[in-house]
């Protein structure tokens, strides 16, 4: 790298600095609802959880804060979402350039830097996507709302606007202590928002084909086949699952009309993998519908979108390298491609780390407190792929488990992205090989 | 395959075989200590458990089986032992020969059947090392029990035996109802059993490099430098987490003499992989030591030996591959040796589907039963690694959850060697490759 700032480095910079920022902001009395300064643990937390969009909380955000801080929590839930999109785009540019360069055996100068050409477009798309979804979906919410519930046009358009934004940048706050879970016979309601969640949550690349490639479908990227493809299979198995592990817990869907339980399962697959609202009550569901969310949780969205976890294309890869693999078939591919060697080794690499990162973090947690593994896990988890759903034990856990669940937050968001870019922007080819040899597996 | 069974499906059937002739042999009533029949599900239990040596019970093999009973279930975990041993190692050398013709470019003709001569050689020298082994540790064990137990020479020597041959068949089944907790300060009976584990668990490849070529070490194979590399490393880490993990805990640690400490932390790590022997209650442990415990469980020991799990190599291909990634190396290196693509390949593929299974295990036992999902996520990696450490549960899960259990054993065991054996033999060139694209990772 030739420039002064590695772009790795300057997305973990920023992410670093917008947290701090955030953090003094709702330090300020003026940003809590009693008038008073919130305990630094409590506002870095809640700045960590919304800038990295995850929704964790250790105080009720709709009574703990005033209605500036929970403006605070909006704009740096606003602010870590496009800046993701943004940021993951921009390095997915030089990534792109840099594999183009090297195929092409042009001499590898390092002109893997963007011009501000590059910079300004994609920022201005992206926010114009965010833009118009957000309001469109805040629209929605707010007439619901002051039309069905009664509430005040004020309140209601700034219900509907917190929650379209939270929703499109899956950071999962509520301004409800309960989540979503008022809503949850309220078609209305909750499928704007699950829009809100596909939308923001599967990344701008793939937005970006289906905007300017929208009758085409044949000459999209294979990321944007695999992502979508991905995306609806997982959908489904979270639907299904939840729907046949909850079908009779009394203290969930048992009691439910029939189209209740289909919607509350639909809202569940959706919003588990990462944006982190709950129309039913996370701690009542069975210990199946967890290990379940475990899964979800970790796998989480799209590249480049506003989504956490390993992404879905990561997931993909993966799969399709063991498909492969057992079909005997030395390449893997799809829809009429060759998913590439480097890409594999990436996808791989992402998937450990991750999963060292969530045994840790467990291991860690687990040393300071009595609450069952299960529990523990869970809260990793969503702290890693940034989901902010919570069997309900943020708030009372330790203040070093919060510590915990911060840094997993951050690495989660910024981690993933960075690693796989700079994977790539790193690697280089051997000046000399060894020769191969084929140790026992298994 | 020319042949009339393909030799990764003998393997499944030779094991099936010896299961269904185990259960017959211990539903008679000889081989119950009040000599009467024991039900279907305890006798299939426990000869899936002894033929696939993994040790969990749900009877008291001491008291409940007669001495003709605990005669069937040694021997089967002999014939078990024996026959993996063998039988990977023979699949392991049509494994090599397939790969050296693939490099030689002959033409490609089924020539992966081996000769009679091959099998018996094999056979003999598994054999010479499995009765030396277990001869001189039997000895051993005998010996102490005699003099520092007072036992009478013939049950100090049934006990010796039974415990020795287990030991090297990393079987873990043991005639005392607490296991090995009665001997839990007495170096003299653990030492030696940790030896036999080791030997048994480090895999034939192994033993073979360090019998043939002592003296050489430059010369031993890849496979070999990587798998007494990891088994090192692993017994390091589990050493000093249990140590770590347990040392304030009331129940077990904290009461103990330092040396008695250091002891039970190193028969935990060398046990924990595959042998499935407990010195120390584990239930009684912390929950970071459970988590530990799953990893250590998953992994297992060495290839082509008696023990279970992914097997140590499998895991060193991955590490190695990831640390390659983030050294920004496009080949993965150790000992001056590159490893193979396809190895890695059938390492993930391995590692997948291993992972696949037991989040199945676990959410199909959360289903039927009431435990904690960390005991059943233990009780699962258990069955699937042979290890056969139980938390406690094993006799009072519902029959559907042990027969769950049955199924982990026999794939677990069974399915780890046979599917990367049949993955390399039946691995082709494509006779086209797709364009290669490059899909966006995290
Ligand atoms: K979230
Ligand atoms: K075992």
């Amino acid at each position: 790298m030739t420039s002064l700032l590695h772009p790795t480095r300057a997305v973990a910079l920023g992410f670093l600095l917008a947290i701090v920022f955030g953090t003094l902001l709702l330090m300020l009395p003026l940003a809590h609802a009693g008038n008073q300064s919130a305990p630094w643990l409590v506002a870095f937390f809640t700045a960590v959880s919304a800038v990295c969009v995850t929704g964790l909380v250790v105080v009720d955000t709709g009574t703990y804060w005033s209605t500036f801080g929970q403006s605070i929590i909006m704009i740096l839930c606003q602010v870590g979402g496009f800046g993701m999109m943004t940021a993951a785009t921009l390095l997915g540019l030089m990534v792109n350039r840099s594999l183009r360069l090297r195929t092409r055996l042009v001499t590898q100068v390092e002109t893997h830097s963007l011009g501000l050409g590059d910079v300004t477009n994609v920022a201005k798309v992206v926010l114009g996507v965010t833009l118009v979804s957000e309001l469109i979906i805040a629209a929605f919410l707010t007439l619901r709302m002051y039309f069905a519930y009664d509430m005040p046009w004020r309140e209601a358009a700034w219900s509907g606007l917190f929650h379209a934004i939270s929703a499109f940048n899956n950071a999962g706050f509520s301004i409800h202590a309960d989540s979503l879970m008022r809503y949850a016979s309220d078609a209305f309601i909750l499928l704007p928002i699950m829009m809100a969640i596909i939308v923001g949550g599967i990344g701008f690349p793939v937005l970006q084909d289906l905007r300017v490639k929208a009758k085409d479908p044949r000459h999209w990227s294979l990321h944007t086949k695999l992502t979508l493809t991905g995306t609806g299979l997982l959908l489904i198995i979270g639907f299904v699952a939840v729907l046949f592990f909850e079908w009779g817990n009394p203290k969930t869907f048992a009691t439910m009309s029939m189209s209740d339980k289909l919607l509350s399962a639909a809202f569940a697959s959706v919003s588990s993998r990462t944006a982190g609202f709950n129309s039913i009550d996370i701690g009542a569901m069975t210990p199946e519908s967890w290990a379940l969310h475990y899964f979800l949780m970790f796998i989480g969205g799209g590249s480049a979108g506003t989504a956490g976890g390993v992404k879905v294309g990561t997931a993909v890869i993966l799969a399709l390298l063991v498909i492969a693999e057992l079909k005997g078939h030395s390449d893997s591919e799809a829809f009429g491609r060759r998913v590439g060697p480097s890409a594999q080794r990436q996808a791989i690499t992402v998937f450990v780390l991750g999963s060292a990162l969530v045994v840790m973090g467990t291991l860690v947690i687990l040393r300071s407190t009595d609450f069952p593994t299960d529990q523990v896990i869970f809260e990793v988890i969503s702290a890693f792929g940034t989901v902010g759903l919570s069997t309900g034990i943020t708030a009372d856990l330790p203040e070093s488990a919060q510590l915990v669940l911060t840094a997993l937050m951050y690495f989660g968001r910024v981690g993933t992205i960075t690693l796989a870019a700079s994977l790539i922007l790193g690697e280089r080819r051997m000046p000399y090989r060894f020769p191969e040899e084929h140790p026992i597996v298994g």
